[in-house]
């Protein structure tokens, strides 16, 4: 047990990734595109990797049953349009499934709705949906065809760690210009790979009783080991107001985060809480209309951008010093 | 632990179903404007209930860890469309966000790749989906205003079992009229409202140990009480192919199924065998055009038929007889 939480374990056991090579030559050259001084101000586009969605643990190891956590992915999608239209480029690490940029506004459903057969017999989209659906195929083309959009879908916790792991030593080339904003629901818990059961699970036999092992804490080995320059966002979701702010407080500690994003279940998109050291902001959005999001990312792109020109400053004062 | 394997104290201590007057409500009208003669045959038409997608099992009252089980839905959305080209009232009851009939064609991750804008600047569907997004939206409209579509969606255990029993004994009125096609992957296993974690379970504690209860066998009490002359089919999914025909077998025993649909995980979309009392009837489709589904339900169809017909006759004789 005490072997499973440490990272290099949980690493070893995993089932490897599925086309590792051709995901990591996408990433080299996604960055790559993103870094040249045409993309964005001196030395390229700042280069974001969004986490969205929940991650699985399976089971059993062909997988009928699984462990999820509840995330839409509402605010990895809508951070995503929000940092692009800032100037980022984003790799938008994402449960398969799970919202997609652009495509927030589509009714739960069923998109039948919003279809039409018109007098030329023409499929078309419905006129009360038609502003909505043109700007959102205008800025997704947009987004697709400047190359400033990777999508990297994942499943299970298995996946999502080793993707990060590749991702954060990748984006690490970019040094200071690399952000992580970590939205996702990552389960704490998990069945190692070798201890799970290899078929379904049988209901004869009674009560189930299971023993979950703790998932190895990545945040502190991205920080410290894969991207040490890059700006860190972690967020801390709880449903107990009472614990909030000393646990969001904790990870900024524990993590070395630069950032915290302290949210609640009840009220996730109404109102955040931004932890920085020393500083507490809450954000609000002042109508269902508006996009928390929106204000989020203007605050954090701010933010790292202060933390690119102070890093850039403190070394130039030392290498002045020296 | 006894308690909770028993169906009255499952309903008893599960969280109310919202809505469920309405639901009531929906659920007599659908039945009674299909029950008309003008709706089929003689005694309008036959109605059947799908079932569709995984349930979950909520760990925290405050939901943000689940288990759940793997369903894409894909086989309750096909099936539902080819029972209602027989000819029958389909009460649709799904997973929220499974697969919808008439949207398998959509593309998993994003549905923007098949609208265009075309010179006029009015949104449009690529010509490449055009004929199967006229043809959903043509079948689907017929469907909902020709009143024999309900969709009926359900996400927990909790809701889905609250569900199924409101729907067995309304269509219980219609005798033999009525099936059950049980294709949902519901779960074994459970954790009793009562004895839920209020808030989110914290993973400061070490590794998480869970009991999870078994959850009443509710095909028992569907066949005995709720609804006890509907022809019933429920599915059996396996990932082991040694135990897949015994569990059948010993299914169709225990529950007095009429037919039982056993499948593996890995060829469930090429392949299934019909059991039925002293039969199995391997069905398999020939290429992957072809829905697996359209051959099931005519079958099923047929053997429903036969059914009704058999207790008619059977009903007659016993009547001659006295």
């Amino acid at each position: 047990m005490v072997a499973a939480q440490d990272p290099e374990s949980f690493f070893a056991t995993a089932p490897p990734l599925r086309d590792a090579d051709a995901i990591a030559a996408k990433l080299q050259a996604f960055i790559a595109s993103n870094s040249r001084s045409s993309a964005g101000g001196g030395n390229g586009r700042p280069i974001v990797c969004v986490t969205s969605g929940g991650t699985t643990v399976p089971l059993e190891q062909r997988c009928v049953r699984y462990i999820d956590n509840f995330s839409s992915g509402h605010r990895g999608a809508a951070s995503t349009e929000y940092f692009l239209k800032a100037g980022y480029a984003v790799i938008f690490l994402h449960r398969r499934g799970s919202c997609q940029p652009y495509c927030r506004f589509l009714p739960d459903d069923s998109f039948l709705k919003f279809l039409d057969v018109n007098e030329e017999s023409k499929v078309q989209v419905a006129e009360s949906h038609e502003t909505v659906v043109k700007k959102a195929i205008g800025d997704y083309c947009k987004a697709m065809e400047g190359g400033s959009l990777l999508k990297l879908p994942f499943t299970t916790i298995f996946e999502y760690l080793q993707l990060l792991r590749m991702v954060a030593t990748s984006v690490s080339s970019v040094g200071l210009r690399g952000m992580f904003y970590l939205a996702a629901a990552v389960s704490d818990f998990y069945v190692p790979w070798e201890s799970m059961a290899k078929h379904k699970i049988q209901s004869a036999g009674g009560p189930l009783e299971m023993r979950l092992s703790q998932v190895p804490k990545m945040l502190s080995v991205l920080r410290n080991q894969w991207a040490p320059l890059a700006f860190c966002i972690s967020f801390k979701l709880e449903t107990d107001s009472d614990i909030l702010v000393q646990k969001a407080d904790m990870a900024m500690k524990k993590y070395k985060m630069n950032i915290v994003v302290a949210n609640l279940l009840a009220t996730y998109r109404e109102e955040v809480i931004i932890v920085t050291n020393g500083e507490k902001n809450t954000i609000r959005r002042c109508n269902s209309d508006e996009d928390l999001e929106e204000k989020i990312i203007k605050l954090l792109a701010h933010k790292h951008s202060k933390y690119i020109y102070g890093s850039l400053v403190g070394a130039t004062r030392v290498e002045t010093a020296l």
